[in-house]
């Protein structure tokens, strides 16, 4: 197994970095930062600004140097939350992006800062300012800004969150059965990223059965294990619950759990189905875990600590993705910056158990392998994936995937022809699709090493699609700045893997979705509940038109489009039953 | 069982804050913080200090308010840190005292604060002006210390931690049997606080066979599974390990943890005896487990998170008491601030399982039950004590003490005439002693509850003692402000026990060690392995001469004074045996 590729194809930017555009959002207004004094046209001096109640002189700032004006420094600070925090930390600590400490910053300098602001890097930073996302003004701001010391985020406890919390519809007011014809188990929950929505469609009808109003670009939808209930989180932080028996599915619960999150799971192991919710955010950097039919918050914990393998102490150690356990009452909760996998047993919330499992820095997002035992998820700027074996509580493995910034989303679980059962991942950084085997039992030498990489369109995937039942991998490229790759998706029969170099077909997504204006781009496949169609979403601006494309898995032909001017911005879908029986 | 006695004795003022005095000494020079400027006799600008490389201008400042010079400013930082962060929090965000953050402090003012310092309060302000603790300057500089922000203490992790490490004598240079005649089990460990040292004093002749350079003001002394090992912390955070099997008795290694800390222990469970030491930190709030053989730095894990009942973050939950579990490969780990108590699984040390168990706020000390399957700890400042069962992991009860600031130590188990066996506390704030059922098989309507409660010669009592072989129940009370008091030990007849209210003798300690000069306190019972004879500290001034009473247990007459010019401010005594077995 060789990684260097003399013949790759185009190595592309697109990184990590990139992959925060698919979350960027207006907050609402409340979610702004205070006030920092009067709107006056007045600038701050030049070598003051203020911290709380503090004015504080910044010694590194020579008269003359580029100053803010309080409204300049809130709009920065939006900026920075929505389009920067993701990948470089609200304390600026770093991550998937560099730190920018004003210590890096003043020694970078304005000019240095509003250049690489404005043209992006190989590395992986977007091109803010050429791609027309910022405008020149808005990046000198941003520049500027970069020179200050960030401001203090406030803590969210839980005075904070029971503020947020609400019962829409009480338990008892509930339906005692369901009250629809829904066929729930075929339904997708698709997030309207720029609305603050989720749309439900049918997964036979394609109708739009209803539309509900969320946090700010929902990251996930997750399903209680009873398939009732739908749970939803925005990038604000924002959860809401929604009751799929009601005769129009409607939010029952809703509860605010930080200033930004990414993570909500519910619990699933037998005897515990539908009991408890968790939710994992990036500030504060903490978890709650809420009852499950009314989000009540019960417990919340920090994951301020120390990083795993220096041991030295972490500000601000986000939550990334968060899994429930089919083998124990255990939530999987990955922690970004330590890079430690937490095993929280629920099972007694008053005397909490966490295990604590050192895997690797940057953990992001992962899933179950086809056994549902296996843990796989992936640290992503360290360009490795680490295994948690859920029934024993170890980390199993830690590999290097071959490929630059693994993003598998939950992955794709298939059986390789010559490998056995593999989990697939492809890459932000590049064009390669890595295949691990899964297999310990049958296929030992195989197993937790990539057996084979595959040479997809291009880079800037994020998402890798199978189904039980399915022939076929499919692999997308939203994030590539190459219209005809982000616009289309790539296929591999899996059949083929025999071979050496596996050929693909490019499915001409955008193409069938006859949409003309703009550059929208081709996202996450999702399969139906019988494993024979395949969605992808076609994402384009927030005022043009997009669209959800259906395609037959076993002809790879167009099957259906799903047009309506309420489809704003669709991005992740989530079909209700692949996403409770963690099918993938 | 009523808690309020009419004819009480005279309420003392004595309080947990008082017990800070247990532990002040000067810090060495390396622990100062970082020079503040120029040494210059020129005050700072009346509104402006320095944090770190930043000028911080007090808006809360009016012109013509007290000043500081930076050489102020660090002596003033020194002696916070010494007499005043026990209590109220490096971060001053409070905890036995009240917070002392900068809005407090300045809303409250210069004269406030002088006055306050001067005359302490009887909520448990110590009165450091009248004392003489502090001069008249010193207090003023204190009060206009207490009006700035509190300097920013910094992070002690891996890199720092191994930077002190150093094995003085690695393992395999270390005897392979006892090469030395002492009777290690009948050894006594006493810290002389003030010297930063401990010795080592023989049970049966009373010879002090060695004196050991340690940290300073040595908290706690902890043996080692084998008895082979004496590990010693000081308030400084530096932890020695001492083999006493060498010819002469001396540290093998050493290694600091922090800045402040106060607890040590080793890992007693059946296959993992002598395998691991961990150490509890004050700040930066974590602990740390270590190699048993050498003190190697394995695991750091912060405390920081959420306060258990409000469940908002503290910035500084610092680790009280530490105790190695007979029932499980277990560390309980006592938080303060957050009132969690932390059953850390070190069976496998990098997938650490911790339990997180519920308890109370402020916790402090405390010890087994005379099975060793309960754990009782009091929350001093709540006037409770927690019970852990450490088979089981959970919480067993929380009951109020009905005294002031309970202060166990690890508290005194014997077998009560009329209620079995009983767990005993007296308290820093009055003169009771609270006996608490721990038989839940033999005498479940007594258990967890306080069956008696005993008036002693007055509050300002750190410990009572007693043994399995003993009839009696000792009683100090050292930081009483009456000197016949803080001088005599108070001893109840057990067999007294079933009357209503049962007597004391009072033995004059230190009239019988016959020290004429000071005002020495007697401080700690702790008898020797057979049980016949409990040793007191006569703790005088460092530059006065101090002794250790000997009194026969039977008879409770004099049996031996051990004095000696090296004696300076013994305090704890740790009898080798009875710490490594858990017998007190």
């Amino acid at each position: 197994m060789k990684f260097l590729r003399p013949k790759s194809k185009t190595l592309l930017l697109a990184s990590a970095a990139m992959a925060l555009a698919f979350n960027v959002q207006s907050l609402p207004a409340q979610e702004k930062p205070a006030d920092h004094g009067d709107d006056a046209s007045a600038a701050y001096q030049p070598s003051m600004t203020t911290l709380g109640q503090l004015q504080v002189e910044i010694p590194g700032r020579k008269p003359g140097d580029p100053v803010m004006t309080p409204s300049e420094y809130q709009n920065a600070n939006t900026i920075y939350f929505e389009r920067c925090a993701g990948c470089h930390g609200v304390l600026r600590k770093g991550a998937t992006g560099k730190a920018l400490t004003t210590d890096i910053t003043r020694e970078n300098g304005f000019e240095y800062l509003r250049d690489f602001i404005t043209y992006g890097s190989p590395a992986g930073m977007p091109n803010w300012g050429t791609s027309g996302d910022l405008t020149e003004d808005e990046v000198d701001m941003m520049a500027r800004y970069l020179l200050l010391d960030p401001a203090a985020p406030p803590e969210f406890g839980m005075p904070e969150m029971r503020a947020s919390w609400k019962v829409i519809v009480a338990p008892a007011d509930r339906p005692t059965k369901k009250m629809n014809d829904i066929d729930i188990d075929n339904l997708f929950s698709v997030t309207l990223r720029d609305a603050g929505q989720v749309a439900l469609i049918d997964g036979a009808s394609y109708e739009i059965k209803t539309i509900i109003d969320t946090g700010y670009a929902v990251h996930i939808s997750r399903i209680s294990a009873s398939g009732r209930y739908l749970f939803v989180i925005g990038r604000d932080a924002k959860v809401v619950m929604v009751d799929l028996w009601m005769e129009t599915p409607g939010p029952v619960a809703e509860i605010k759990v930080g200033t930004e999150a990414r993570s909500i799971e519910t619990s699933k192991f037998e005897g515990w189905e539908d009991k408890y919710a968790i939710a994992g955010a990036y500030w504060p950097p903490q978890y709650v875990i809420m009852d499950g039919d009314t989000l009540e918050p019960l417990k919340i914990e920090s994951t301020r600590g120390m990083i795993y393998d220096e041991q030295t102490y972490h500000p601000e150690p986000r939550v990334a993705s968060i899994l429930a356990s089919h083998f124990k009452p255990e939530f999987i909760v990955n922690v970004k910056e330590t890079g430690k996998i937490l095993l929280i047993d629920y099972s007694d919330v008053k005397n909490l158990a966490v295990t604590e499992i050192e895997a690797e820095r940057f953990l992001h997002d992962g899933g179950l392998d086809s056994t549902g035992r296996y843990f796989l998820v992936a640290a992503n700027a360290r360009g490795k994936v680490a295994v948690v074996d859920t029934k024993e509580g170890v980390l199993t493995a830690l590999l290097e995937t071959g490929g630059q910034t693994p993003h598998p989303g939950r992955g794709a679980n298939f059986v390789h022809p010559t490998y056995g059962p593999v989990w697939a991942t492809s890459h932000l950084g590049d064009d390669t699709v890595a295949l691990i085997g899964t297999d310990p039992e049958g296929h030992p030498d195989q197993a937790w090493t990539v057996v084979q990489q595959l040479y997809s369109m291009g880079g800037g995937s994020l998402f890798v699609k199978t189904h039980p039942t399915s022939a076929h991998l499919y692999v997308d490229a939203p994030l590539n700045p190459d219209a005809e790759i982000s616009g289309s998706v790539a296929v591999f029969n899996i059949a083929d893997m025999s071979q050496d170099e596996p050929e693909f077909v490019e499915l001409p997504i955008v193409e069938w979705a006859g949409i003309a204006e703009g550059q929208p781009r081709v996202v996450q496949g999702e399969f139906n509940q019988q494993g024979n169609e395949v969605w992808f979403s076609v994402w384009n601006a927030a005022d043009l038109e997009s669209a959800i494309v259906v395609v037959d898995d076993k002809t790879l032909e167009l099957k259906h489009v799903i047009k309506d001017p309420r489809l704003i911005t669709p991005t992740g879908k989530f079909n209700v039953y692949n996403t409770r029986a963690d099918v993938y």
